[in-house]
């Protein structure tokens, strides 16, 4: 059973329908075939749970999912590959013929990208049919998840870099080649300056920053020559990377070069006391503009001591542990339905209280402009605050133009700069204050009073 | 700046040249620039050090990592866009021509697929001009590290499952909705016996396997009405979830089923004291044939206890924790040049003892066939043992068909078991024998000898 050519995962960007668990597309067939396609429901997806050293999040990703879902279709080969499937072989065909050419056709109503959020309040809300709700679950978890969890995890750099810029470095330590995309985006969201990723740059419109591998340097008689062959090909866009053999060693040689370099970086060692050391080195050469700049494993923790040291450290590289989110690398991020045809619905779970029916999601300012609350409401109501759910997708169709990335990145920072002073340190206790409305509660008095029969 | 449509990040796979940090691109034009672009590079491919809770690693992603190294290319649209980057704009515009028809073509040696690993030891090694070599830096990285992560944890589920089979559930809580692919398919591997996601099954021939949400469960008036409604549909296809509810409530429904039901799911709450109450009222029903299956956040650690206590839990589903490897979400894995037109090459580095030349890894066995230490040679040396590194790719063309899905799996199985019983268990620690030869020894200690001038 060889074969060849290799089998490509970069699936047909026509043919996402069946990029989801196979339980969606079972219980769209099981709808179709139960008479329940034209029921009319409404999902929400939320945050169960703030993840492991986090006070707020970013929300991010969502102009991917809704393009994808906008899209969202099946392909004749995959329909044909599912009627041969055991769960799907005693299914009326017609069922099949009908999942084919089905599209997503509903309204989305969804937070704007940028914005912070917490854990308990909707961030989105699909009205569609049943089927069709049902089927974009798993991929509009998939697609907003990952890049909440980044930006949120970039802010907390960004936090604490004292206006320094951050490149996003981590392409090649992202969970497979595609993650580069949804990390460089989600970091500039929440105010990096660019990333390393070559394609999402150009495709994004991200400024694209680089400078040497090692493998340039050793591929040279010695540093010194290396450096000179860099710095004449690539002139005022030089930035060297000083540490393959002996890290002053390379920033004298650095220093040497005619007419002066940018910007050398250092990628290993102790960069506070190196980055010293490289200053005065650079400053006695009459390098005073040649900047420095750090990577090399580094977190919010590690640039937070290397920004209160004092080390003359002008911008960081940060890969590995923002791409995977290293110490929050998964979120509780749910979909639930909690409305069909006009009536609530909710699942009853002792540790995990949700509430039925479609809701909206009001936040409060202080005098200061400082985020004070924020309340849940059902859709219906109203309440004081700014209402956070706006349309974007009415009939299956954008309901206006998105946002560009620069009017995210803006909204970000306006966010950020809005947060409550007690929740911006790195080690801040997750405490911003969340409350429901007194219709929600009832509504959800009302249906836990009815035990597992929610429509008896 | 506002825009429509929304832009997709599922790049055109035949346009794959800049899914790379812009550094490789940069050093790529320099040595085209400088004259080095006939220059014959040997990279190789290892990890430094055991991820956190690992005393072996599985080896997995290549045949993705191959196929796309032997389609990456860049589109013109790509290179016109690299023209007008700040870094590109001096450089000679038939330079930007040359990388426009670059595509890879060298040799490639590597592990196969599904073999048991360790840091230090050459995984995959790359034989290709200078550019070449670099370009494919981020990109074999970013496509083994991770399913290898994968492979490794799912090994470690698999080895304390006593034989239930494993499913992988993970989709959703993926690094992005392309993530669900690679994992899929590196579970598989390890032993893992289908995934849920839909699209991978059917693209790999995995076994598909799915059940149904909780909305299944709220769409209907009640939950008898939702387990009948169906098991009329699926018939003996049907694995209903019991949990949304009462657990033990829906266990009792899901026994009065006519015709019995294969399977139920349990999602939530004890695993060990609710899968005892569901066999018993399964069994009191008759429904002595019913599985049970378990899932809700579980890694390898819980399925141990389960396992353990003898609850009777016939399969598993695996989500989160495998598919974020979220004890070990990231690892060390490098890309080095070891040798320049037949020279050793290699970074100097206190912390991060490495060996010039090209090499080979030979695998030992004791008399019971189980792994008894590897040997790291230059590949011009031979030695004791199976030789690992085998040809994958020449002159820029497959060498000959990869092995299928199942081979790799097979592979796979053989090797765990060839596992000494020290690294076997979860909290084994990484002790795999590893040694050099005496000519890596001379060579690295020459290379040192001569400080940061390799050459001189």
């Amino acid at each position: 059973m060889s074969h060849e050519p290799p089998v490509s995962l970069w699936p047909d960007p026509q043919a996402l329908g069946p990029v989801t668990d196979l339980y969606e597309l079972t219980m769209m067939v099981g709808y179709l075939a139960s008479g329940m396609s034209g029921k009319s429901a409404t999902f929400e997806l939320f945050v169960r749970k703030m993840p492991t050293n986090r006070a707020y999040l970013v929300f991010a990703g969502l102009e991917q999912a809704i393009g994808d879902l906008l899209r969202l279709a099946f392909s004749t080969e995959q329909i044909e590959a599912m009627r041969r499937w055991p769960m799907f072989r005693g299914i009326d065909p017609a069922i099949l013929d009908e999942l084919g050419r089905m599209r997503f056709e509903g309204d989305v109503w969804a937070v704007p990208e940028g914005t912070v959020v917490f854990p308990g309040e909707t961030l989105l809300r699909v009205e569609a049919p049943l089927p069709q709700a049902q089927w974009v679950e798993t991929y509009l978890v998939a697609s907003l998840a990952y890049p909440t969890l980044v930006a949120s995890k970039a802010a907390r750099v960004v936090s604490v870099a004292g206006g320094r810029p951050l490149q996003e470095f981590g392409a090649r330590r992202g969970h497979g080649p595609h993650t580069g995309f949804l990390a460089a985006r989600a970091a500039y969201i929440a105010g990096f300056a660019g990333t390393s990723h070559a394609e999402a740059a150009r495709l994004l419109g991200i400024p694209a920053t680089g400078t040497m591998a090692h493998s340039w340097v050793q591929s040279f008689p010695d540093e010194g020559s290396a450096f000179a062959a860099f710095a004449r090909v690539f002139g005022a866009s030089s930035t060297l990377l000083v540490d393959t053999y002996d890290t002053l060693e390379g920033v004298r040689r650095a220093a040497a070069i005619e007419p002066p370099i940018p910007a050398i970086r250092i990628d290993s060692g102790d960069l506070v006391e190196l980055s010293r050391q490289a200053r005065a080195i650079l400053d006695q050469h009459g390098r005073a503009g040649t900047k420095i700049m750090a990577s090399g494993d580094l977190d919010e923790q590690k640039v937070a001591r290397i920004v209160e040291s004092g080390a003359p450290v002008d911008g960081f590289g940060i890969g590995t542990e923002l791409i995977t989110s290293r110490d929050a690398p998964a979120m509780s991020m749910v979909y639930k339905l909690v409305e069909l045809d006009g009536q609530g619905r909710y699942k009853l779970s002792p540790s995990k209280k949700t509430y039925p029916m479609a809701k909206q999601v009001y936040r409060r300012r202080d005098a200061r402009g400082r985020f004070a609350g924020d309340h849940v409401t059902r859709a219906d109501e109203s309440a004081e605050g700014e209402p956070m759910l706006v349309p974007v997708v009415r009939g299956g169709r954008l309901a206006g133009p998105l946002p560009g990335l620069e009017e995210i990145r803006a909204r970000c920072r306006e966010q950020l700069e809005s947060l409550p002073d007690r929740l911006r340190g790195l080690d801040a206790v997750p405490d911003y204050p969340l409350t429901y409305s007194e219709a929600l509660e009832e509504d959800a008095r009302r249906l836990m009073a009815r035990g597992d029969h929610p429509e008896n």
